[in-house]
């Protein structure tokens, strides 16, 4: 049995909604670890024995620790092709693992500088200047990502929800800790929302106990 | 055929050796495109039409572009799986995967907050204390990647070198720049001499004219 670690809203949201996935098509069913950051259960030593990164999310399977978002999407792809969490056709799936490196090597890090600062520097002017000018960066990304938005339909990469979209929502979600407010990216707002109501994404937005949108106006 | 778009000595440098190993492997040839970054050649319309991230690498396959190295990465190893390029028993190539994206994702960008802190602050202040704080995280994940070299025998995922070697080795190279002696680092070190010495890094190397190691004491 596949058993995830997971952190609420963190960039794990990707692959529980992709176990999600493989439990509608497959009937196989995971555990679900949720891990409390706030309680630093990422640094104890149990925690660290399986993945030393101290790092949210983690795939444990048949007993196997696996890190890193793209290799547990890619193990879970390939080992339950049914669940289409990757494109079937080989060059479309190659054009998705590319949007969801970028997600993951570009979006994601740009977000972490507005919410960690610290990761990357250590003076307060340093902070404050890393989070305005990143928040802009992590704005036009999110640009990016409703372009590909809207020339996707009805999802990312055709007729059935992957791995893709489920990290183009969580980035959408950061977004709003970023001042950034959903209502000025119509288009891809309103596929999150369309996204949020689909079966697997509902059931994962549930036990991680979401709210979808937390853009707060001052 | 496949072309690949690279400049000498980036991370374009993992799927150049893919390349060069997919030939020794399969006979199949592919064309090298030298893109020179100093002349702004990535920023052309031409090129900005390929790939609107206007970065390298990028292959193109049968005239169709592809971005991103783990995308690439992927692609090439599920056309060539006789190349060896990620590890043929699954989990395994699951652990590298993991190992790719992390050093893509994390060891990679740590090194460009030292090389180009302007992509990340706009102040003189934070550039400087940018590069000084990452320059000692970028220290420490070498060190990580120095015990995995530990680890694995002869290279990091087995007997036949593959892509998370090339840019375990390309990282080893972007340290000199951060002023980490790899002398310093003699495992990792003496791993990478050995690399350099193998058929597909080899000429890798020669075609992009990289001097293997780039520190220099002040």
């Amino acid at each position: 049995m596949n058993e995830l670690h997971f952190a609420p809203g963190a960039c794990s949201f990707v692959p529980h909604v992709a176990l999600e996935l493989v439990r509608a098509a497959t009937g196989e069913d995971f555990a679900p670890r949720l891990v409390k950051l706030h309680k630093g259960e990422h640094l104890t030593p149990e925690y660290l024995a399986l993945n030393p990164d101290g790092q949210v999310p983690l795939l444990v399977a048949d007993g196997r620790p696996l890190s890193q978002v793209v290799a547990i999407c890619d193990w879970l792809d390939r080992q339950y092709p049914a669940a289409g969490l990757l494109p079937a056709d080989p060059w479309t799936r190659a054009q998705a693992m590319s949007v969801l490196a970028w997600m993951n090597n570009t979006v994601h890090p740009t977000f972490t500088h507005v919410f960690m600062p610290h990761k990357f520097a250590d003076g307060e002017l340093s902070h404050a200047e890393l989070k305005r000018f990143n928040a802009e960066r992590y704005r036009s990304l999110l640009e990016r990502i409703q372009s590909l938005v809207e020339r996707g339909a009805p999802w990312l990469f055709g007729e059935r929800v992957g791995v893709v979209d489920a990290y183009a929502l969580t980035l959408l979600r950061w977004g709003g800790m970023a001042k950034i407010d959903p209502d000025s990216l119509p288009a891809y707002k309103a596929y999150v929302d369309r996204l949020a109501a689909t079966p697997a994404v509902a059931a994962a937005l549930e036990r991680e106990r979401l709210p979808l949108h937390t853009f707060k106006k001052d």
